[in-house]
């Protein structure tokens, strides 16, 4: 088997529900090929295919590495020898397709639909990624996992700072941090269009430099090569300053902001930091499965609305459109809280909360929580202290 | 102007080599739209398009960072309105379009071609990659600054090591050291399948690992969702610790090997490092405009196979297929010095070069540097103690 063994019906059961999501769709067979995807089907990263039929058992066919072992393991060197082996075995190809539509290069849907030359083809990116929106008790305790030790890093912050540092500075020593307690590293996001390193450490008005990517904060960043995070501003008095590091600790991420303060800050912030958490406490009685991830949005928007705040919450010179986001394996998967969301809340779904503020002259303030949706309600996976607490 | 004005003639020069590429191939225009192109024509990450004529000066249509300024540059919400941007200003639609069909997803591809509803769509990546396989000397600069970052970090490394270190322990102060200094960390990698954090510290045996990505050492990695680099192996005497990090402090990149020893390594070990070092010295004396890629490759598996290491060279359980490859805003740009390239040396390419071996027992050794191919040779751009140093 490509999985440990005793993960054998976790992940039975993801091919099941996939399986389950083709047919009703009509299709026969799904071909998963990018990181992510073959993570979740298979529990590890390896180069090359799965191919899910919609009534067998999937094959594993790998390039690289050498060395697993298995009975649904077939080793090839490129995909055109998926079809060569179908035909030995007297396997039957698919009348109907399902292919990454939405992460396979435009050439390689060319190049897989040369080799299975099926009469249609469908999105099996939507199928992948709404079966992933509902995490198995298996993938919640991974994300718990990353949880904690991501709230571990976060309450050393305090500890990391010294006097003279840049945003820079202390940016790098919480990432030090993170990364000996384990952390991967790596970052990762669905789409080509946004990118960042480990998260963004945003202090005093670079909070209110916009960004391209569709973070929820900006920043000018270091270059305009990876124009977003810390600019290198020196930490001063009566600047908020705004961790916001993926906590990617397994293969599975949590997502947590914090805010901290170099001495006083003006009351707007302080007020604005207590909308946040009164927002996630709203957000949080309200949550349960059935609830319309827009639902929350406006709730978000009414109670930041009601203080007066409107015009710093989500970004001030630019906003950002939602206050939430699915996250797993990736950090922007489904569901999207956002004014046109059609996404609802369902039991198993994991979701980033992080209503947010840009005051002028002050910073980025607020809170960012990871949650897991159970039966009736949501739990926080992201545990740590949520006052805004003060640096030096 | 998008870019810096300084640089007006700059990217001129650049659009002029895209242009001059799409005429050959009968293109009337193009649309560039990952981060790394759009980087490359516009000297800024944005959200959002390029869109450029072969007859004309480039359009920047815009989605975010708001506040850009420019009179080539047109705010926009969707690609769509690229459509009716064109109609309005009684521009022509292309007949015959380039796409980036090697970065954009099939549905990307989908909604550009129902947009331009060109005659024909042919594949701009290969003409995007290839004008970029030459770096203008200003680009050459940004890499050599890279180098000299990158070197300067190296030069501590024996610094940073303390007795009782796992390779993660060293591997973050490495990384450490590199932020302080400016590496903005992200590490740019072309296609979907290849995935790393900032490169790798391989000690011990964990070097004959084998991963799924295509790069030329393996190691387990941290967990089975990134499996490549270090495994968390205890540092200790008779081990070889190979550091590979990228020297990303600029959006160009620089890629550097050193190889570190903690006590004596076995004599086979030593001999593999020289016979690295003389790899790199034939190399750097036949290296010229001209010189085909794949003679260096086979030059170098010759010089490993006469030092009878032709078991060690590349890797042990698991070859790397190549020896060296293209490097600038990505670390895996054209040429690749491998046994079936058909690239072909030119003045202004740069490339890495990483003749490795893998030494049961003690780990890998060797070395790596980037060079750039000038008039009639080439130009090591990472200069740094080549030789095996003691740790501890």
């Amino acid at each position: 088997m490509i999985h440990p063994s005793v993960l054998a019906d976790e992940f039975s059961q993801r091919w099941e529900r996939i399986r389950k999501s083709m047919l009703q769709q009509g299709a026969d067979a799904m071909l998963v090929t990018d990181n992510v995807n073959l993570y979740y089907v298979s529990g590890r990263v390896f180069s090359g295919y799965c191919y899910l039929p919609a009534d067998r058992e999937p094959l594993f066919f790998v390039r690289r590495p050498v060395g697993l072992d298995g009975d649904n393991i077939v080793y090839i060197r490129k995909p055109e020898e998926i079809g060569d082996y179908l035909r030995e075995q007297g396997l039957p190809f698919p009348q109907t397709l399902m292919l990454e539509n939405d992460s396979i290069t435009h050439n390689e849907f060319l190049r897989y639909e040369a080799i299975f030359k099926p009469a249609t083809i469908k999105n099996g990116t939507a199928v992948l990624r709404s079966v992933r929106s509902i995490k198995t008790p298996y993938e919640i305790g991974q994300i718990r996992r990353s949880g904690i030790l991501h709230a571990e890093v976060y309450a050393k912050i305090p500890s990391l700072y010294k006097k003279g540092m840049t945003d820079l500075d202390l940016s790098v020593e919480i990432e030090r941090e993170s990364r000996l307690l384990g952390s991967l590293g790596i970052f990762r996001i669905f789409g080509q269009s946004m990118e960042i390193f480990m998260g963004s450490v945003i202090a005093g008005d670079n909070a209110d430099n916009p960004s391209p990517y569709d973070f929820a904060m900006g920043g000018a960043g270091l270059d305009d090569s990876l124009p977003v995070g810390c600019n290198g501003t020196m930490l001063e008095e009566r600047m908020s300053v705004m961790v916001d590091l993926g906590g990617n600790f397994t293969g599975y991420m949590t997502d947590m902001t914090r805010t901290f303060a170099i001495g006083d800050l003006q009351e707007l912030a302080y007020k604005a930091h207590e909308t946040s958490i009164e927002i996630q406490r709203s957000i949080a009685e309200a949550a349960r499965p059935g609830v319309p991830a827009k639902d929350l949005y406006n709730m978000a928007i009414e109670i930041a609305q009601e203080a007066g705040l409107g015009d710093y919450f989500m970004g001030h010179r630019q906003k950002a459109g939602f206050i939430g986001h699915g996250i797993g394996i990736e950090i922007n998967e489904s569901p999207v809280l956002a004014p046109r969301s059609r996404d609802i809340l369902a039991e198993g779904m994991v979701f980033a909360l992080e209503p947010k503020f840009v005051i002028p002259e002050t910073g980025a303030v607020g809170i960012e929580n990871t949650f897991a949706v159970t039966a009736d309600g949501i739990e926080k996976l992201t545990l740590c202290e949520e006052q805004i607490l003060p640096l030096g």
